[in-house]
């Protein structure tokens, strides 16, 4: 399943380095990580399945709203990305808590910011309905970089332990 | 909106009496309420605009679903409600948690044990799409419980307060 | 750290055996599980940093609370277990959310029926300050149901991807 | 309770005007409204008891690492207000969600950019435990900014359905 969302993702024109990118920016200054550990946080967080369930999710949605299929009122909501539907931040949610709570300020900053593959997708609204997408990303990279700040902990936790030993 | 929103569910083959019946007998036991005070509860959750968008968005799920507008995996995993999905979870907890957490726990309950018009949605499931509707059922009568909960807790604070001056 | 959360659960009058016997019961109907399986799907619940911050949170509230370390409105919210009070229900799910959302239901169940050590607890409210407690192991052990949920799901789906080769 | 609760922000150092400061910069540019109608926002933000329970609870925990109540590992996880902690920002998100899932980019940003109030009561830290404080702040300011984009949203499609009778 993990490639099918990749292929999703890919499909509606966000690489998994795109993101990676975000998410080494939004941690280097804090944590000693590389890129290659970023792309690799970033595959470790697409093999949940309920990450895998909210992309597939909120991508379809996106997809079936281009394609008209949705009724009145809830097609033109998704179509204006009407900054008061907010289910598209619900399902990004979902990805960021899998990895903790610490995630949610990352979350709102790349939501807010919208740096790289982010504002892209953002700008590209109007040729193709990312209502979901957007928001999805966010949550993505929010929870790659949750995930590395708790590995590094926990190796410093570790680090600590043998010391005291 | 809400009137589509209403629409919809009694499409569904859900009334706001059913739902309002079972948000009646979970509370009974512990605030003096009628059911007309449950019927007009329900209605006041279904006048926010996050319920409705919750609602609007699960239930054009289910419809698509049934009519195979979705791609696979994501089809067979909504046809056959999946246990492991959990979208619909999250859908339905963004309702109840309007009126913050007290709700969390008649939430949980309704959905495991699915009493009156939820069991019977859960039952038709086969006939229908129901993957989202049963768990919405669960977040909107939680939700009337909660709103019930706060307003006698309100009254009984400032009956206090009248008393203490 | 998990062995001073265990410790801590434990001084509270609540053994890793009373978490496990309940999500064993709770899972035993639908996958193949043994009360040892559940056992050590509790000590993983444990050891995951988010689960122990949050009960080493939650269970210090209720020892200050016995201990009168609390002002006023709050010292008699926590005492008596105010149900409009929600921020114990609020700790116990970022537990639950651990795992997913899947773990709602379970735990929105555990915290109205109260069986077995949860019911126990709940009791003892009086003797002991518990707000916290009793919300904190039906997230636990709503969580734990979770992994295992998601672990024989996973074992399945890997089956069926060696038998399609 | 209200009383109780401004009571307590204030002796933290913090006061209406300054949250109400940073909710009317946020919105500005998006809706038409004063700093009256911002301080208007962060009071009925207040007035909700699940608002009020969080900041009771949330500062009471600061002032009780302040006076080294709580034992440890917890006393020095809050004292340093540890990165991987996370409880903070449940609380404060338990805030946000009064008012739907759209305050959540704005709490994020907040909580990573730390304007006005919010960066003074974090550099604060060392003199004072806020590990709560900072986000609890971010958690009212972002609600009362969904507040009122609701609001205005709200005022807006009445005025549309006005036009079209």
């Amino acid at each position: 399943m993990k490639e099918k969302v990749i292929e999703m993702i890919e499909k509606r024109g966000v690489s998994i380095v795109d993101l990676a990118q975000l998410a080494y920016e939004l941690q280097v200054d804090y944590i000693p990580i590389t890129l290659e550990d970023a792309i690799e946080n970033i595959h470790k967080v697409l093999e949940k399945r309920e990450v895998q369930n909210a992309i597939l999710t909120g991508i379809s949605i996106d997809i079936l709203a281009e394609r008209d299929q949705f009724e009145e009122p809830l097609l033109s909501i998704l179509k204006r990305d009407d900054s008061l539907y907010g289910i598209d931040e619900i399902l990004a949610l979902s990805i960021t808590n899998i990895y903790g709570s610490i995630g949610l300020t990352n979350f709102g900053f790349l939501d807010k910011i919208k740096p790289g593959i982010i504002g892209k997708v953002n700008d590209s609204k109007g040729v193709q309905v990312n209502t979901f997408l957007d928001d999805l990303l966010s949550g993505i990279v929010a929870a790659a970089c949750s995930r590395m700040a708790h590995s590094y902990g926990d190796s410093k936790i570790e680090e600590q332990e043998i010391q005291m030993n």
